[in-house]
């Protein structure tokens, strides 16, 4: 059997494909663990690549029915969708995520459709599905309202994977993943860059901006429960989900004020006065729209991971620069 | 300015365009009629041809660019998207449908998008992008969840239309069609084709079957009233409707037996004998997945036309045969 990660070379998708060729291993559809010959990486610039001799790196644009269609074959079993163009680029260029994050996704359903294989298909959306007025808590029945054009791709891409499992032609699971805190390396695109750089730049002696009001609330979710949620829904049976494939995944409201006051409680107050308040419109605007308290309870009973808190997830990132 | 109609062969494009060259006028932005030099009508068949001096008929592929991009120019005004695959056609041939269905929408409006002008885009959506397990009334909050791939494909086209409106390349306007009943002619592949067969068939002298249970719901607009719902929809300001441009058109809640009888009231009961009951589990359980009943307080609000009654619209019906 083989596994295809796209946006391989991404943060979560780094994370993933280390999981995947260390600890972790993934469940198939008679429930004994997959037995995997093959693991194939795609990306736009080249992935790192792990030691295991089962990895194949493709370099190549989602959006090229030349580079996607090979990437599926009868052996297949796996598919972790997770490349995108960000909140930011699509807005900004909207030829652009139109291209990889509309036509991408369906070209690489469109493959797995015409294959002989059903495979398991996790689908990486997000909350930016959701936008515009909101009831106060966001649950399974609210509908997506999306106010970017990545929301909309996204919700579009649900769609498109609940009717290709409807038919048969993959066995998908859409998971809506909160915004991830704390992101290590630099800002990207992304709008919700700052919800990673108000932890991060402060704990490595840098100033941040927080472009938003200290009463924001964010629904965040760290990397490392992300991976694990990935996994998981792999390995979920596709009965246990039903024909809703799409999953809102658990997370943590927080105001962003009581984010920088975990911070000052795992690190102190001179670094949680590195965070410097300058709001910004264009930013405020659209975090506006974003959903800061959803109704989790079905992933909770699927068995989906979680963190414990904001606290906890501060605590993780820091544990990871090993300092 | 010109207007241009997809699908003007069709059942509902031709009473359009009827409406277009004799009584109805449009309202352009500046709140005056829309003075009109050519109406483009765009269908696979070759659509009839009003005496009218106005008219380019079109003949060629919703999902062929070089037909679809030289459609829209910069004195594009109006432009109205009925063209779609049904719901059976879209169900038996998914290429056929993805192709038509969001390709063909797609092209439609990144040829609006290309051009100087902001049309109006009024496009014709439908309540199958409802089903499933739906509250007992469905609401402008009620989340879509298609269980076709047509119902998938409109539940697209709405998403696009926002954004696209979002963007400013189109004014869109997604109109969520009731069943249209009662259609003249033959029965044809939409699932819902027999919401109109058994009221027309009896009247016809003919035999008509009826698929589904006497208690079904259905949700229903005649073709009198739809037709005034596409020209009022265009004729709205876009500042009354919002970011959301997906509106419920208001219709009649009424069960398949209630038809019937309003059938014998209108023609008497060995007309209404003519109805034989026979379920089709295939159409029963497609059914029992659409709305019966919607809020359309919304579009009622705008002022959108409506039927006072299932009898009214029977009676439309027969004044329409001439008899």
């Amino acid at each position: 059997m083989n596994v295809l990660i796209t946006g391989a070379a991404g943060f979560l998708g780094r994370r993933l494909v280390h999981a995947l060729t260390t600890a972790r291993r993934l469940i198939g559809p008679d429930g004994a663990p997959l037995a995997i010959d093959e693991i194939r990486l795609l990306d736009t610039v080249p992935a790192d690549i792990p030691d295991d001799a089962r990895i194949r790196v493709v370099t190549g644009d989602l959006s090229d029915p030349a580079v996607v269609e090979p990437l599926v074959d009868d052996r297949t079993a796996a598919v972790f969708h997770l490349a995108a163009v960000v909140s930011g680029g699509a807005e900004a260029d909207f030829e652009l995520g139109m291209r990889v994050n509309l036509d991408g996704t369906r070209l690489l359903l469109d493959a797995c459709r015409t294959r002989a294989r059903c495979p398991r298909f996790v689908f990486a959306s997000s909350v930016a599905v959701y936008g515009g007025e909101l009831p106060s808590v966001v649950t399974d029945a609210t509908r997506l309202t999306p106010q970017s054009s990545y929301g909309t791709q996204k919700a579009i891409g649900e769609l498109l994977v609940n009717d290709y499992t409807r038919r048969g032609f993959v066995d998908g699971r859409a998971l809506r993943l909160p915004t991830i805190s704390v992101r290590p390396g630099r800002p990207n695109l992304a709008l919700s860059s700052f919800a990673s750089g108000i932890i991060r730049e402060p704990l490595n002696g840098e100033d941040a901006i927080c472009p938003v009001a200290p009463d924001t609330v964010l629904w965040l979710l760290s990397p490392a429960a992300v991976i694990d949620c990935f996994i998981h829904a792999h390995n979920l049976d596709g009965a246990a989900l039903g024909s809703d494939r799409s999953i809102i995944l658990p997370g943590v409201s927080v105001s962003v004020a009581d984010m920088v006051a975990a911070l000052e409680r795992a690190a102190g107050p001179e670094v949680a006065a590195r965070v410097k308040w300058q709001r910004d419109p264009h930013v405020e605007r659209v975090a506006s729209t974003w959903p800061g308290r959803l109704d989790d309870s079905r992933a909770r009973r699927l068995g989906f991971p979680a963190d414990g808190s904001f606290d906890a997830i501060v605590r993780q990132y820091i544990d990871s620069l090993g300092r």
